[in-house]
């Protein structure tokens, strides 16, 4: 089984690659401090076994992503790294503009105005790249 | 300003009836009955004012409104409403599962759990329509 | 010590009373079927302890109340004794319809729709009475 | 139409002032920086659609928002401008209070907590001011 | 790979049968009769790679379940699922009753209340078993 | 009846100190800097009326503690102190990662991403202890 296993971490790591080309060092390095297994059980659900599915393109789960983060508003810090993501896959300002006012609909103007802040800062991010 | 406002209300039952063509009706009664200007605050902001907007078509935006009620998980009765209007905006049941899969990644899997009864409810209406 | 949690049950059933003459037998015995001390702890801590503080009005408490079930969405069953509550101590119809609206603002419109519902049923329950 | 929508950013702003004085310049900047409709868009569905309506006085549309906000901790940077908005419509100190103690029963001790945390921000603000 | 993914399939149901016997049957239909890869996607990351972990014994990951859906509140029916499962795994009804108490003081009274319904259906479903 | 009322913040301070020794003095100046009946309102019913209940060990008691704020992520302070308290009662490093794989499942990936962090923040905190 561990061959599996090795190709579900590996799988996971290049998903989060083509996120942000300089997440995989830095997200490993967290997660292997934390427990040997952690990365390749939570990433390996996440990005091996969901998000690298095909069905939708990266680019419309990114907007997905970004969209449940802001209305969720549970996870400041990974709603700004879904936002960069979503602009390495294609999604434009003008995009994320629109999802910012649509999660004002579905989950208030509060959660809205998060999003929005969290938008400019990776604009912001993007700049300074 | 009467003008503008009766074209709010207008373009929000526009756009109400492109996703689903037997709602107007029934969505208008329900709200007129609560308060005169219900409906028009209400849905003329999420309908007129956001959704009918331009920059992401109308089928990504159903898609990002059931990724975040299921996500959120508050509004039962809206997420079967938005998985039916999903669906007559062109989304294919392959792509609501991976919505659904992709929820259980960012609410968990009880989320995910209630998206996919959710989503079998939507399928069995639209079969039964 | 007994006789201040006598007091502190007493105190939360004439409440309760006040919120709605029927309920303190039906929530008693809900209670009591559960576990000897449940009453005590959970209503003692929120309507003898809380609820029934000076400082602010039991009406504005009870919108207050109301504000909060329906933001947060969770406990429908809830928010509809209390918007019954709210009309008991003195809230108007006008007034829940103003509230209704404004947690459109802070929590998104399917919030607003299901405390919409939950106010539908509390008028008919009033005018059933 | 462009009449009626002037009015609808300019009675968001009147509204914005009425609750704290600094803020529409700065809150305009934020927003029209994002995109040229945001702030129309969200705090004229917020401030001139629904705030500024009659029904419910500011100060207890004031006591409302504060309460919302702390049931729900999605938004703790809005809900320290919502106490120093609820301070100057005439929420007294006493009020909140009774708010934060009222969100523990309605949303749990930590939520009333963080919402002790961010009075207590308040109250320095408005001495310092 | 496929003889690894059958053993996840295998243990997320051998698992699930140790949480309630009647379950694995009509659980896998729901999930199959929705995607055929859900059940291994969503029930093998829940229970074949975190819930059958070591470290913690089933009976507290149980107890832990319970609290995490009776505060979130978002999941009525798997919450009373984890109860009866709960009880299938050893905790008792003193402890069920505790956890309640204890979901009161970190998600609030109604999330409570909402609790020990789903308690005292649980309680009912397996005197009636 | 001030007789018991002293006992119910005397109690709430010996629980609290059984969780983290340097706590009692730090938290009562908080909560009395807000309002003299704060600590005992809201830590008298947390600690004393719930928490010091038996029926479920304290270390069992902070673990569920742990699960539900890292699944409602609404409270990362609060969560910090907790997970010290954990390790204070007992719970070992090797449990903490296991809720922490655990609260992925039922509140998704981000909060178990962000308990991770409390988690990591709280080992570093007793290893400079």
């Amino acid at each position: 089984m561990s061959g599996a296993r090795t190709n579900r971490r590996q799988e996971a790591m290049a998903l989060l690659e083509r996120l942000e080309p300089e997440a995989p060092g830095r997200v490993a390095d967290n997660l292997d401090d934390f427990h040997p297994q952690a990365l390749e059980t939570l990433l390996g659900f996440a990005f091996a076994d969901v998000v690298s599915r095909e069905g939708i393109d990266l680019k419309t789960r990114e907007m997905l992503t970004v969209a449940m983060l802001g209305a969720m508003g549970n996870a400041p810090g990974q709603l700004e790294f879904h936002l960069r993501a979503a602009m390495n896959t294609g999604v434009t300002r003008e995009e994320i503009v629109e999802i910012v006012l649509q999660i004002a609909v579905y989950a208030g103007i509060p959660a809205a105005m998060n999003a929005m802040s969290a938008a400019k800062a990776a604009f912001r991010a993007r700049e300074g790249a």
